[in-house]
């Protein structure tokens, strides 16, 4: 079978490397330190904060940084055999996508034909690989390295583009990205993963499920998720009073997302159980909900209200939605991001709509607010489509349908300790590091 | 069984939405953001630390935000059967417990009527929860979600009571809270736990005990309160040299407290092995009991003295009091926090009486102290004794004996791996989240 | 066997807890809290950052604190039977480090006869323990807990003197400890397992290898090592530039060594697949090497390319160097810290002695560099083959062949899950935390 050739062997060290030594010269070329001096051609920038300290956004950066890499990354260990792809090619696709996306962000505003880096700007390419986690979470266990590298590389111009758009051009306010990267990052991959339906995962497949210690790693992803979230909300937040809201509005959203994502849980399910994969992706979604609004005076008690909702209709669009995309749509959605991250999205753009309509931060524009969700929808969907066409292209060496969800396929995986007495008999293959 | 109705299916959604939506509509009446403008009736606010940065205590925040959702949350997971709650019903509580301690907390000052969040405020309503956390400890896997939404509600109800009247109204200084959280979390959590007595689990439960995998899944919540407790006993300390000396006693008196941990736990048991119970719990009691301490000038070394006496008690209190609670008591403490959190609290509360008593901070009493220490005591015995008699009602839905330490009463469980090929003959049930 | 005799039980506490005491005794004597005022004796302190607020660096420090307690703590959980061990001892052995650290740091220069502890201190003394850690991954699973605490106080004295030899006397500048700890620690290490030799280890050992969970514990310990390496090495830079020079060359070392680890890991493996010890392993070798250079104006490309070359030499020598290590030179290096740390801290130590010899810092002398390379690796090599003869005395409790690798020599290890149906049958001898 010529299209599944999934030996990475060549092809992946070959794109992997041909990718970074291409972006190393670039950075030679165009990317220096920040030396806090303004530049002669130096533009209006409320959150460059280097007339204080250089530093000061870096605890914000690490909780961000945490978010992506242990966050996204164990969030989708939930898999029973696709662990060491979850958090290894998040680890992967993040760090070329940090490196792509500071050059394709700031490409739009060079300062004496440079890219000063700061610390503001590695918060935003920590951001935009955020887009990337989010569709790997639509397609995770359906696609190879290769691919992945290919949709990074895309996905992430797209969105730089589109940002552009919303944020310089219209003027959109987004400072949560509940518009510009969840709901474009969950478009983007539902519409790359319709492009890449697969009739033979119609029925399910074996290990498309989780097992009891995979839940609890992905549990380590959910809380990461849920405790820095504030952090992601604010990180870019003009100091001061819009940054202590923003931090505000998402602690108390998502506390009450969590209340109302439970209950829903126990409502929905069986027995009145509570679901395991409600509550790892569920209790975010007031996170993502507040993004828009995050910096705009809704009071507490508005942050909850959009909390208590995004927490019941991400439970029930699991429970109920996702099957019926599958099944009629052909859009296998293996995270359900588009519960987490597409719905509550968008409920966060038009929140973020209402808000600005009822006056809630000065210099905004409702009908320019209802532009900028369709542009990142807009982006999102056919940019994931064209996306997934080039995807498609047979050299890539995406798996078989027997071979997905299974690290195997492109890891060495160690023998299983219940496996281990039995493959002794037979010569011990398991890994060895001092020998190996 | 009416008394086992443990089906959660629509009083567990009723009880939490209620709670949530109620606590919304305080809020809509109460809270409001800290615009950092003092009010008419401004009292003197130490911490009140908005004339610089309103975000300056935000990295404390986030570390005391780890402690409470992956601290707690993960030391439980060690019962080989109970992750899933122990990881995801601290976060329900905390979630609750975070809203509903803000208010509780600040209700006796109001300014100009109104509760003005910030970002101490926020630090103090993650505190009110770790009372809960404790408490939750001692009945894990004996109460159901219902038993322990109405635990969180009057347990915090009971705390902020107490705290109002230790620290306000006593003047007692109780930085890290050895006596106000830690002691009567613990003792809160015993009086429930007595009312609770199982006589059916005196000769233990299959499931009350751990795995390999389960005890490194607890060491995950071990290893972030050990490093993170520094910035519990700080957060709320004076800026300036008294934060910093919290910072440091708490550092070295972790520290000192590894050590005579491990050392005690191979002491008393067999063949001088080590105990990861011991490890997972003994080596926190210095942070514990260095709390009320910790911004007095006792010097390192003293600070390390209270930590090494901490460890050698937590470990023997693991090894042979808790037993003795268990067959002569009736008290069954699941986790030990009796060993972690009551003797070391306790601890706390003398070291601070006669660090008082030694001038080691200016402005305390010690005849204050050791009533700030009855105090705590005798509000967490009383109020955890009525809670416990409220939560034997016999319409919460406790588990019946059988089905204690067992996460499936309460939540949909997947095959285990090694049971998956034999499930497979008889129908997969596995979950599977694009088409369940 | 008495040079087998491994019950710990009084050995262990003896020496942990007069460890402890002496250290106690000493912190009695000449440790106090920095007051922030100036001695008389008062040096030339640039990092000296109490001018502003005593905490400023708190962040740093405690990413640093979990760097080294759940960084290398759980990257070296990836053996199947021996997580109690890594993350337990790791915690044990940082414990004691970093208070022998802080006093045998410091004693070099003390103001009016004491050490003035404050968060600088702290950092470095969490410095002075990675070597121990580094150290310790290269004997890991075939040392006994004593011998560990031995090296600890040896290996961080000979540290601390190699330390200010190389930063204090030759001017040398190593802001990220690419040689004084990296290098130092990875050759440390190898000459204490030179020592240690075990020829009964020649073909392998049945828990020398990792299962698959225990892969995904040791990527907790990579990523936070990967995210937070920014952090170690900036952490005690000047503030301003230079810190901020730190932290973005780190951020794009490590991203471009994913890249270069991804792919040549790919390369080198049977049929392309990825390799687990190269992915938590060799992407972190942009953090090393890049330590010497990070506040040096190399420019991002500068940085990227370092940790592109970091990334290869890393894998290839897990792939072709340990096994030519152990089977030619009886080098037996657990997890591999050669290439990690070792040639990666060399690779360092070129850098910064190329980019010192470029002008791209100020104030410093390529001969020196070099000469703090030399003696950084002349310290480590004698230090550890003096401390490895000692650690060979028969009477440290040093574990048999036959129980290398394995937990349940020096800890009390619950039944397995599988196994415990069965053991039910004959008793269930697992933990009760209740009644045992």
């Amino acid at each position: 079978m010529p299209a599944f050739a999934t030996n990475m062997r060549f092809k992946f060290p070959i794109v992997a490397l041909t990718l970074e030594i291409l972006t190393i010269i670039l950075y030679a070329v165009f990317v220096v330190y920040d030396d806090g001096k303004p530049s002669h051609d130096h533009h209006n920038d409320h959150n460059k904060t280097s007339e204080t300290s250089p530093v000061i956004l870096y605890p914000m950066f690490q909780d961000v940084h945490v978010m992506i890499f242990i966050g996204f990354g164990f969030l989708m260990t939930f898999l029973k055999r696709y662990g060491f792809s979850s958090v290894g090619l998040n680890l992967l696709l993040a760090a070329f996508g940090l490196q792509w996306g500071l050059l394709l962000q700031n490409v739009w505003h060079l300062e004496d034909g440079k890219i000063k880096v700061n610390i503001l700007k590695m918060i935003n390419a920590d951001f935009s690989t955020a887009t990337v986690l989010i569709s790997f979470g639509a397609v995770l266990g359906k696609t190879s390295p290769v691919q992945l590298l290919i949709m990074t590389l895309l996905e992430i111009t797209t969105f730089a583009i589109n940002e552009h758009i919303v944020v310089e051009m219209l003027k959109v306010s987004d400072i949560g990205a509940s518009m510009t990267i969840h709901a474009f990052g969950a478009y983007f991959g539902l519409a790359v993963a319709r492009m890449l339906y697969r009739p033979g995962l119609r029925n399910g497949h074996e290990n498309d499920g989780s097992v009891y210690h995979s839940d609890l790693f992905a549990m380590i992803g959910t809380v990461y998720l849920w405790m820095f979230w504030p952090s992601f909300n604010s990180a870019i937040a003009d100091p001061g009073m819009p940054q202590l809201t923003a931090i505000i509005n998402t602690y108390f959203s998502l506390a009450a997302c969590a209340l109302s994502a439970y209950a829903t849980s126990s409502l929905v399910e069986h027995k009145g159980k509570l679901d395991m994969v409600h509550i790892q992706n569920a209790t975010l979604a007031g996170g993502v909900a507040v993004g828009t609004c995050a910096n705009m005076s809704i009071g507490p008690f508005g942050a909850m209200i959009i909390g208590l909702l995004a927490g019941i209709i991400s439970t029930v669009g699991f429970k109920f939605l996702t099957p019926i995309l599958a099944a009629n749509l052909g859009i296998q959605d293996t995270c359900g991001v588009h519960n987490l991250h597409g719905m509550p999205g968008i409920l966060g753009g038009l929140a973020g709509i209402v808000a600005v309509a009822l006056g809630k931060l000065e210099g905004t524009d409702p009908a320019m607010q209802a532009a900028g969700l369709a542009s990142s929808l807009g982006f999102a969907l056919v940019g994931g489509a064209i996306t997934g066409l080039i995807m498609k292209l047979p050299f890539w060496g995406q798996p078989p349908d027997q071979n997905c969800f299974d690290d195997s396929i492109y890891w060495e995986v160690p023998e299983e300790e219940d496996e281990s007495e039995e493959s002794l008999a037979h010569g011990d293959h398991s890994k060895n590091k001092a020998e190996a």
